[in-house]
């Protein structure tokens, strides 16, 4: 098929009213389904089930008792488990409760409160700025957004994001203190960094002494099609001593519950002992009882690795749904470009400049709820409105067949009005 | 006996041999015991291990997945449990993770950083203090002075804190932010505040318009020898039209797990809408699967007050033990006073003016760790070095009446050296 661009404006009408009818009978069918966010699959949560009531005994192997107060920073088991897992020393590691967002979130704050070693707190600035790979994450956007931190977005390429750019202007401008990366099976884009590309970031010369790279490897073992494997961010880092660069951040709660798993931060020998001396004040400790059931379930790295590739094979066809609709639907018209991700929990497609809201208000009212247009850029403001975040993980097969339908032709929709003009 | 002070030197000579033998005696038996933290002992957790395996299902009455990602501010049915139980709108509660400590510290936080109903934040004004009832709990004050918030103690009499003193400084001085308030069986003194105080403190004028109370309602249950009732502290501030003045915070960390429990925080209508707002900047939701836990232990309010009953018979023979030793020990010696508490987790002993450190010194010697002498007081600073906080609940019956005995003769030992100076 040619390219819809090609085409004359009679066959265009034409093909418009074919879209059109398509998308009226699927507004008939009165579907409601939900494609906003990555959440899990109930399917994937039940591969945890196990671990709800795992619990026949309630102490770690030194025989403290977890439902007690103390430990401010996890029970030994589980620092040895991810310590295993993700190649970081556990004396590196600090636990958190379920929720990395809430770490990274209390990491921002601390900077922005009391600054770190020795610079002045953030928000004793006149400016301070965040570098945001884009597309990304718009809970990373939001933290900063609400500080009032001003966020230049940076072109993610397949390999990670520019790092022409970001090396220019972290090197003249002491006022970026930051820069939001998710290194691996990125949100939304699936995109890897490249070992050239971390190791740019760890050694790169900032302007800013308290410059930190929040690493959120929150998809770092959740691969689907491919098990991509990378150098370790701190072995890279501490050739260049520069391990307090890296706030590292993991979860496991698209591993075993969202709301209810492990969560941790790692960095640099001083970073952790400045954490922990802030953390002693804000709490006395995360709860030891769930990290014990993390414990008990996985019993080791290796447990959490086969517990990922059960979840991969869930994932799989519901990837393959969507990349085969797209593919199908989409391939030739010159009216949409989309990622595609060896794991993670999505698809970045983007559409014709000026179509990604309309795509998503097309969807809407078909019935199906996609992630905000525009989401996926700091401020919610996406320059060309053509970003828009496919999360395959939650509909049930069926219905994420339909709501690609749909979406396509939502996109076709779209594309042949704006050609229309 | 007579009181020491009126003994002669070679009276009080003799008897400084005494109480020096009978605490060299002490130390050669090697005791290792720790009455330093309100922890909770092994027979009180014991009576909540049902819950550790207790969910067949992992669903809310109205088919939520509590296992996936979604509701900010907690399930329906524990809020409605903790409605009934502490008779506060579900609308103004928000449930927190484990620990209320942490939703403190957020809660001062964001005053801090952000403000709330128009005013300055405090991190850009040149002076903010807080009200601190003395003696207090350490965590407490460790928040304020992390952020450089100056603290004024306030004397807590038996009814609550000196509310003429109060009054008359947060009448004249806007840069007085907050107070501090464990209402019912404070810690450590087990004073519970008298409705007058509680209205005065709702009701009086303040020169900020921002001045916020923590109403750490942390004991709010807790009765060991009498069940205290006060009126509903939100009852009384909408009298007032102020809600918004009270913070109000509770968890079950002292009623189920320490560290594992459920955590609440109270306001008014608007500073609930405002928490939310910053809220769903910082986590996507606390942990659901263990507000079920809770939910499907307690069933209802009623499930948790027959709950507390049972924890107060395990409580009630170790603070007889305490308060018998000190009446035994130190009646009519003139050397020390003691609190008589309901309920709540301490007893507050107050020794001769600069003894407590001596005290705590000597019963560590002695192979018992008590709270660091002073920790009851902002800046960790008794002026009088008088308050020492005895937590009973954790040690087992047999080592507590140990640990009272060695305490008695550390107070006489320092009182007798004092006197003869």
């Amino acid at each position: 098929m040619k390219e819809l661009s090609q085409l004359s404006k009679s066959e265009l009408k034409e093909l418009k009213d074919k879209y059109q009818k398509a998308y009226d009978d699927f507004k008939s069918l009165g579907l409601k389904l939900n494609m906003a966010r990555g959440k899990p699959s109930p399917l994937q949560l039940d591969e945890s089930n196990e671990m709800l009531n795992i619990l026949d005994d309630y102490h770690t192997s030194d025989g403290l008792d977890v439902r007690n107060y103390g430990i401010l920073d996890g029970i030994p088991e589980i620092k040895s488990i991810f310590s295993d897992l993700l190649k970081i020393d556990k004396d590196n590691i600090i636990i958190g409760g379920s929720s990395s967002l809430n770490l990274m979130y209390d990491a921002v704050m601390r900077l922005y409160v009391f600054g770190t070693s020795g610079c002045k707190p953030w928000k004793d600035l006149e400016k301070v700025k965040f570098l945001c790979p884009v597309p990304g994450y718009d809970r990373h956007f939001a933290i900063t957004e609400d500080l009032g931190i001003e966020m230049i977005p940076v072109k993610l390429n397949e390999d990670g994001p520019d790092m022409d750019y970001v090396m220019e202007l972290v090197k003249n401008d002491d006022s970026i203190k930051g820069m939001w990366c998710v290194p691996l099976h990125a949100n939304p884009s699936g995109v890897c960094y490249s070992d050239e590309v971390t190791e740019k970031l760890v050694s790169m010369e900032t302007a800013a002494k308290d410059f930190r790279i929040f690493w959120d490897n929150a998809y770092g073992i959740h691969h689907v099609f491919k098990k991509e494997t990378r150098k370790n961010v701190f072995e890279l880092a501490s050739k260049y001593n520069n391990e307090n660069r890296i706030l590292y951040f993991f979860s496991t709660s698209k591993i075993t519950f969202p709301g209810a798993g492990i969560s941790l931060v790692a960095s640099g020998k001083e970073n952790i002992a400045e954490i922990k001396n802030r953390m002693k004040v804000q709490i006395i400790g995360h709860d030891k009882i769930n990290q014990l059931r993390h414990v008990k379930y996985f019993k080791n790295a290796d447990g959490i690795l086969k517990h990922m590739d059960k979840l991969a094979e869930i994932l799989k066809p519901k990837f393959e749904i969507v990349l085969k609709e797209l593919d199908k639907e989409l391939s030739g018209l010159g009216i949409a470009k989309w990622s595609n991700p060896t794991g993670g929990y999505f698809v970045s497609v983007d559409v014709l400049s000026g179509c990604a809201k309309e795509v998503v208000r097309l969807a809407k009212e078909g019935g199906v709820i996609l992630t905000d247009a525009g989401a996926t850029y700091p401020y919610k403001n996406d320059p060309l409105d053509s970003n828009i975040r496919i999360a395959p993980s939650f509909p049930p097969v069926e219905e994420l067949e339909k709501a690609m339908e749909l979406f396509c032709i939502c996109v076709k929709l779209a594309a042949v009005n704006k050609l229309l003009g």
